[in-house]
């Protein structure tokens, strides 16, 4: 298999993989830096991930204008990618849900925090983009350039942005680490919830012990990648 | 297929969806406004929603009277359905449902707010009928026409109301508008109950961002319902 | 096929209902009277309820001895069913779990009310069986005879009984009944859970509205009844 | 089957069955000291547990060497294992994982407490393991003996240890015995997280208690690995 095949192969088993895991419904999109053409990303056309096949993929440019001539409608959101990869040339792979963890601290005050190693990449920060702030009252939805840019400003440098009213992205520098990332910050979610609500005091990592897990984290992603692609995305 | 041989087939469709959603479970039923004969309605015969088939589902009037000498055994609560068409001539479908996350809120003195976009809806109000209040003691059903109309009356321009020490209803202008609230009202109740736990101050949607979205989501709802179908109902 | 091979039947399905949904997992278990001798019920030997089947069923009489010499090893609790059956006429089937939502309120000061009408049999008490109180320290387990007959002696005239440590007992006047209170009680100490977290006051049943809605329920009880068993205990 | 068979078969059903159960996802792993080569252990090479087969079960000694030349990639943190089996002579099995429901109290500073018999073994104490104390800043895994050993310190007679910002390991006098104690430690998470949420008091299992159960459960130990071997590791 060609590069570009094997990573769009990559790229269907992460859609399916991220319904699996429960990470994203009818809504949500993951996105692959393309490999090839410069200023470019791959992305499904508007459909439910779950349901995402290799012939669904686009291809945008990273102002998020569809290439090639391609007319099918894409999703509304395809700026959230198209900002990202043009503010983070660190980034490869970008995944945006609505998961049932997450929304709860985009809304609060309350900030999410690294509680184990598996989310050590949360130290980064997981700061909440505000739409309100530079777009007034909208929709909610990233809908042009403008609300993209701020949302990847919002992210800086960190692994994940939280959307108050909305859900989340996160980002990675593969497929794979962008879905691990966006599963276990909703696991973390979850577990941080779970560790406040039992009223004692809470102890979360340190940024030196996130930064020393994430480096190690690199050289074990590929085992649950293997589980979830067999168990989601078996080759047919 | 003709207009009403497809309807009964999304009718179905709706009553499975339903329950691989979790939405329903053995109790718990969705009707339609009968799309050629006005004043009737499509609901199934008394039957779990998971099992039913198109030869289960009935005509009935606005009064809930079974037509066409149909004398098969129907849901005690049918009057829900006929009243609510009788008082909104914008709903095209109606869901009545127990679900787990919403029943606390219906017997709470905390009011069911949307946080997110997913249930933009919820800002017309989630507004809790008490049965007491009109029938003094009763079984908690809606058992006749008089109980219909005041839930009816309680659900006003709204597109969901709670229904104390029993469950809530969902209306929509298509039966995906109406499965998709009674979905995600329930999605609602539950992140917004995790973000009430958290502590911290809570942001929810204001009404002219809920607003916004519920235009929107017109445009997408296709494409949830197209996965629940091919997941729940897939066509034989 | 003959009463009592179709309520072996039943008493197989009911096995697999509780498993299948979460009720019961390698531990617990439930019986019903003997439909023909007097002063005997049936239950299965030792065995995990998702694989139990009609030749694993014993007959024991309310001393709980095996009869017609049967030595397979029959569950150490059975003194649950005997000494129920003993002191409630009533009671033709018994359910015994651990369920998850159940244990917190088995442990805790806060008792359990019903929050809607699917549990409306809770009104009738939910008292909670502290073994210390007779027997002091033991190993949580009920026994013997005389364990058997304090709990049975707690339950009172109750649908279900708690058991501190340990987890709960429901019955009811058939194997459709005494399941239906078995789930729908854990289901209740999960619904009473999340509206007592919500912070708000919660408004429970009335004793008159319980009582009403039992009477219904009666005459609805076939349909989850079909649903569970079609789904779980599918005729083979 | 020889015996060593036999026991691999075990554990290559326990990698399944703690899947299975949700105890493990990507990560986590049970090992078995080996039976007829004293001073070595079982355990399989880096994979996920899920997808473990009898040709990935490696052996190794307690100082967690891999034997007999095999030079397939082991687990990073394999030294929990042959630490343990090092400093407790009376342990068969070892399961380490990162459970949703235990990770909040590792991190917490409420102390896990056993709520009902099924968690009884917690009563021998579930002490939380602190690397900060003699490790500092670390990526929080056991990479090497001295931090293995530090871990089987803190275990000590224990059953279980939690694991701060990690997990945490259960223990046995058999595989069964240590997947159950891994099971149901983790089950008693969500349990009393639940019963402290309630607000009211809440009553544990005494000491006394939980010793009288635990050597009952010896003896029906059987019925769930024969359930959840059926269902999750069935044989081909």
């Amino acid at each position: 298999m060609t590069t570009l095949a094997s990573l769009i192969d990559d790229l269907v088993a992460a859609n399916r993989i991220l319904a699996g895991l429960g990470v994203v419904d009818g809504f949500g999109h993951v996105s692959v830096r393309h490999p090839e053409r410069a200023g470019c990303y791959l992305l499904s056309r508007s459909h439910a991930p779950e349901l995402v096949k290799s012939d669904d993929i686009m291809i945008f440019d990273l102002q998020s204008v569809a290439q090639d001539g391609d007319t099918r409608t894409p999703y509304l959101e395809r700026f959230i990618h198209g900002k990202i990869y043009a503010r983070r040339p660190d980034v490869i792979s970008v995944v945006h849900s609505h998961a049932a963890t997450i929304v709860p601290f985009a809304a609060s005050s309350v900030p999410l925090r690294p509680i184990y190693h598996m989310s050590s990449f949360l130290s980064a920060g997981a700061p909440v983009f505000e739409i309100r702030e530079k777009f007034g009252m909208t929709d909610m939805l990233i809908r042009n350039n403008a609300q993209g840019d701020a949302l990847a400003e919002k992210l800086d440098g960190s692994a994940t942005v939280l959307m108050r009213g909305h859900g989340y992205c996160a980002v990675g520098s593969s497929i794979p680490e962008a879905v691990f990332r966006a599963y276990y910050a909703q696991v973390n979610a979850e577990l941080q919830q779970r560790a406040m609500a039992l009223g004692g005091g809470v102890n979360y990592l340190t940024d030196e012990e996130a930064a020393k897990y994430d480096e190690t984290n690199r050289g074990v992603l590929g085992r649950p990648w293997a589980l979830w692609k067999q168990k989601f995305a078996p080759a047919t």
